[in-house]
């Protein structure tokens, strides 16, 4: 029987790339209508044929650093020269309707959300079932050198690094790419419908209501 | 996918008296056979009816003492006058065979437990709707006084307050105890199959390995 609870929670999925996580997440959407999806801001120049709004809302430098000042950002980072981040107002909106939004965002803006909003956050971290898959999936892109391969490497190493700070697992072998998209789908509903953290509270009024 | 981890978990299932925890675990084990019961120990006297090695282990003061001294338990209480506690040996062998073991106990023993075994425990706290069907379960016993009422009432206000130190939270509303019977083995499938603390270590020796 459910706890309750109506609100939506931001479903964090990070992952190295490599990991497949783009992919599994389209994935979700083609099940699952209980989702929405987090567009991330940035101020990078679009590429070509790449879609404001859609892909990314790309703003100005100066957009970005009011957003941040205003704390309309749900997390940010700075790479390479240009800002990257979560706005709060579409998540909130989805949030409220109920909707869980997922954000396909690294492990420092997971860990900025969590940190933030502990309660209505999971962190699910979608893992490569080993090294050598991983070197595989990268490999196969066939664009990129052994110089670039060594470093996704390496940084994949680092996020995974994240793993026991996040919530729950799940492994992408190949060819899974449905099982991974139900099996975050079977997360959620559990953590929806019997999370503590959410029902705490109700359950502290409980007494005070009688 | 599955992430792996062999090992089952120790589900401590707490909630205060008119919960229906009981019950419910009866269920668990009607529905399931990935589950293993957790026998306690006493050093109180048998109450007539009662089986050892059943009901409980039923032991001396000296040998229960003897029991803690040589950390053969996996928490213990102390209450009027007797001890209780859960013995570590039949769970372990259970956990080493892959059954997950339901420890029925109170969130003293569910908070030691936690703490010691921080991957290898979940814990559920089962939940009366509110503080009005609790007490109509606790009348409908027939059996206690006004007085016996409004303590259970108080220690229930007392152990919900753990509520937030709880992973997750099952409320037992009347007439569905097949409902939550289901929701914990669900719970159950969800943490063993992508809990992170499991499969953290796992990854890290991913890169290792190679």
């Amino acid at each position: 029987m459910k706890a309750g609870g109506k609100k939506g929670f931001m479903v964090i999925i990070s992952g190295p790339s490599g990991s497949g996580k783009g992919t599994v997440v389209k994935e979700i959407f083609d099940i699952s209508d209980k989702f929405a999806y987090s567009i991330s801001a940035t101020s990078r120049q679009p590429r070509e044929g790449e879609i404001d709004g859609k892909d990314y809302y790309f703003v100005s430098r100066e957009e970005f650093e009011d957003m941040i000042a205003k704390g309309e950002m749900l997390e940010h980072n700075y790479y390479c020269g240009n800002y990257y981040g979560s706005p709060k107002e579409h998540v909130y909106k989805e949030l409220e309707r109920g909707r869980n939004v997922i954000l396909e965002i690294d492990v420092n803006g997971g860990m900025q959300i969590k940190s933030k909003y502990p309660e209505d956050t999971v962190l699910i971290m979608l893992v490569p079932p080993d090294a050598d898959t991983l070197e595989k999936r990268l490999r196969s892109r066939g664009t990129e050198t052994d110089e670039v391969i060594a470093k996704r490497i390496e940084r994949a190493r680092e996020e995974l690094l994240f793993t026991d700070k996040y919530d729950y697992v799940v492994v992408n072998r190949d060819g899974t790419i449905r099982e991974c998209a139900q099996s975050i789908i079977d997360i959620i509903n559990v953590v929806q419908e019997y999370s503590a953290s959410r029902n705490a509270e109700m359950i502290k009024d409980f007494f005070e209501k009688r």
